[in-house]
């Protein structure tokens, strides 16, 4: 019986095996086609990425093709790597951080190339048993003092590839002396080829299809106070239809409710967007003027609008929970108070949109305004209908809920309010145009009502798109998905 | 008079001068007292900051003054300076990003270097016309397909760094392969170097006042938790003494005010904590076993924790806006579901310190759910309360602030719940210990509750101190300001 078992056991282990080595071809074609999949996806996501990808090669073949042919560098020797290593280090996926970087590298060794000089010539005057001891000591001290410096906000998110960059060349500079006594020629080689390599970078990254941090900045800000308005527009819609929540997902069905789910919830992606807009605005003010931005745009009050757009959008965050909570208000309730919420949903969302629009188009903000006092008188007669004793006869715990729901959405219109204030701050600090009286609700709008959300619904990306149809030409590096975009600079 | 007045402008202009001169030493003394006093802060802050400033410095000039002492590596040559280099760019602020970069850098460059020469050897095949062609393709090809690898969120995560290396050591081999046909000896100097300046810095980085990344995220999870506790206690606080919010700024000074409510919205903190607590988890999956964490910890069920920690956090940012909300209950309001209110802050704030406790010290947690439990019923008690028929005469706009205020509070504790579900998770994964029964309750809140609020209230590397004194002893490293350590993580 143990044998026979144990030969039973050991034709299964065959079987298995062999079943696992026949699915084999299957599973290995899965994956191919998964990870097939996958490239596919990171590259329509933003397809600047691959273009940044070929970029980053181009500069690279140039810069060592060059050296190849030219036989002015061929005294360089081994130095020449340096050109290839800033290419490397240096090339960045948006122009500011490029140019930051470049910038950082190229003053950072000049200044401590000089230095370096510096301390060799002190310690060659100290002797042989003192020279090893201050160099020592000198690098132990500028490495330290610059590592520390490091850790200061304001310096780290403008100079912290500088001081690192400072720590390497001084550090080399000041050794290598030792093996190698034509210091000053080291030291001038550094400098000059970290000049080659980053000005390669520099011209290919503004030359070949530039991506601008300030430019995604913009459009990543106005993306955000769009979702923000989405999301009170498509409230209000089932404020409207179906009372509050409950029974909508009931309504429809799975696949659309699940479509319809993640169009609502694109505004988390704002909860989180406070590093990423920080670093592009970082990476903005490096940038020279381009396109529709000067110089010297106001980045920080993006920063501003941002804060408030992220404030705005964890109060639809508590909003949002009340889709789906157990208690719902009852239909009674729900029919009294639906006009003004619904108003106040749909009137604030106008407002957010139109603002994003404006952001978008550069244009002083004018009709959203209207849309706050629309949303505030709404406000206004809920409160009054609050007021009135038609209330005496119903069930307070059935009420609760509709109650919760419309104060949250007064303090969004609140909310709403503070952004438009610094949506009009920045609309005068950076000059935008002021749209002629006659032409503008109609212009602003021109293409869009009509099919923005089903545009809107599939991807944000083809939102920016659809909104740039209407009136104004833009550059092809607007068609941007911005947030992603983020994602890569954010962390480097 | 025309003269007259130039003269008198003159006049004032030299005044002015002479005014602006003496102000100067004012001026610059105030200047460097302020940058004294930011020293002073960023170095209080965390004082492993300092430490670190010392490793760098320390590991920096101990390689150096090894290749001066060494003439065992005097045949390095200019290559010697990639210990330096690797020591100056691997060098992290915690072991597991140390780590993380010391082994992508090795092992990319162990790869590109082989790939390298291979190339190189492929490149003469080719003949005189072929070689800068074919190098210049392979160039081309390695650095798009690596910079586009670098874009997935996966890759980027973990591999980022050794993927720029890999681009990096594969052109200067393939390149440099022209100049210097000893080409296999400097893949062969490359690799070595760059292992000793790798070994230099993990050992330095471990056996010198470690600074665990794993630590930090297991601490910067249990402070999170206890911030939103503090929140909830403080303000049910508010809620007993003075009803909601209102009165209460008015009751106390400014100052004393002030310092409050620095300390209620200690929770704002967690609300951007994403970014963050991400890298810190990246960076602990490179570390090995330390102190009281394995190995394979599991570092991704604290992410879970923070993320449901976050979505408290939301709820707790829209209560808060009702503490200084312009429309306020009216006190008989508030009297009538005080109780309730008080009970559901106070116990979910308990339960969520409770739950932050023994994340600190690594036990079950066991009495959170007492508290959960009372929070809940006191939510039941709440509804039932609104149930009865005593509000028929009550003004609905008077009942509408605080009705809300314990809407959001359900909320909250429906989270509570949520986070005390995924600790229990994270108890049972990385094996937690459980707390004998009899001491449990007295020994985890031994020499917390009287003194508490002082210590928090100041600064949270107090409550840190001061919740290790109470029974387990603790290693040095963890009195940390966890999230100050990682600003400087989380954009290298």
């Amino acid at each position: 019986m143990e044998i026979g078992s144990a030969s039973g056991d050991k034709a299964g282990v065959f079987t298995q095996g062999r079943r696992w080595l026949n699915a084999l071809p299957v599973k290995f074609k899965d994956k191919v086609a998964d990870t097939a999949r996958n490239i596919k996806k990171v590259g329509q996501d933003d397809p600047r990425r691959v273009i940044h990808s070929l970029k980053v090669g181009l500069a690279l073949a140039l810069v060592s093709i060059f050296y190849y042919y030219q036989p002015l560098y061929s005294n360089f020797g081994v130095t020449a790597m340096w050109a290839i290593m800033t290419v490397v280090v240096v090339f960045e996926f948006s122009v500011g951080a490029t140019l930051g970087k470049g910038l950082n590298r190229g003053m950072a060794t000049l200044l401590a190339s000089a230095l370096g000089v510096g301390a060799h010539h002190l310690a060659n005057l100290s002797g042989h048993v003192g020279e090893p001891i201050l160099l020592g000591s000198l690098v132990f001290l500028q490495a330290a003092i610059s590592t520390f410096l490091r850790f200061f906000p304001k310096i780290k998110a403008r100079y912290d590839y500088g001081l690192l960059i400072f720590i390497l060349t001084f550090s080399l500079i000041s050794i290598s002396g030792f093996r190698d006594d034509e210091i000053l020629e080291l030291a001038h080689k550094r400098v000059l080829t970290i000049f080659v390599g980053g000005c390669a970078c520099v011209i290919i990254s503004i030359v070949v299809f530039p991506v601008w941090a300030g430019e995604d900045l913009h459009n990543l800000i106005a993306l955000n106070i769009e979702k923000l308005g989405n999301f009170l527009e498509a409230y209000s819609e089932k404020v409207t239809f179906t009372g509050f929540g409950d029974e909508y997902f009931k309504r429809t069905g799975d696949a659309e409710s699940k479509d319809d789910k993640k169009y609502l919830e694109g505004y988390k992606s704002v909860l989180n967007s406070k590093t990423g807009e920080e670093s592009l605005a970082n990476f903005a003010a490096w940038e020279p003027g381009h396109g529709r931005f000067q110089f010297r745009h106001p980045w920080k009050q993006y920063l501003k609008v941002g804060t408030l757009a992220r404030e705005c959008a964890y109060r639809i965050e508590a909003l949002n929970g009340y889709l789906n909570a157990d208690i719902q208000a009852s239909s009674e309730v729900r029919s009294r108070i639906q006009e003004a919420c619904t108003n106040m949903s749909i009137e604030s969302g106008k407002a957010l949109k139109e603002l994003s629009l404006t952001i978008k188009k550069m244009v002083q903000p004018s009709s959203a305004d209207s849309h706050i006092e629309n949303a505030k008188s709404a406000a206004k007669n809920l409160k009054s209908l609050l007021k009135s004793g038609l209330w005496e006869d119903t069930d307070l715990l059935k009420v609760i809920p509709g109650i919760t729901v419309a104060s949250i959405l007064n303090e969004v219109v609140k909310c709403t309010e503070n952004i438009a204030e610094s949506v009009h701050e920045l609309a005068s600090k950076a000059q935008f145009k002021s749209v002629e009286r006659t032409e503008s609700p109609e212009k602003l709008h021109s293409g869009q009502p009509q099919n923005i959300k089903s545009a809107q619904m599939v991807n944000y990306s083809h939102v920016v798109v659809n909104v740039r149809e209407s009136t104004m030409a833009a550059s092809p590096s607007e068609i941007s998905s911005a947030p992603k975009a983020i994602k890569h600079n954010m962390e480097v």
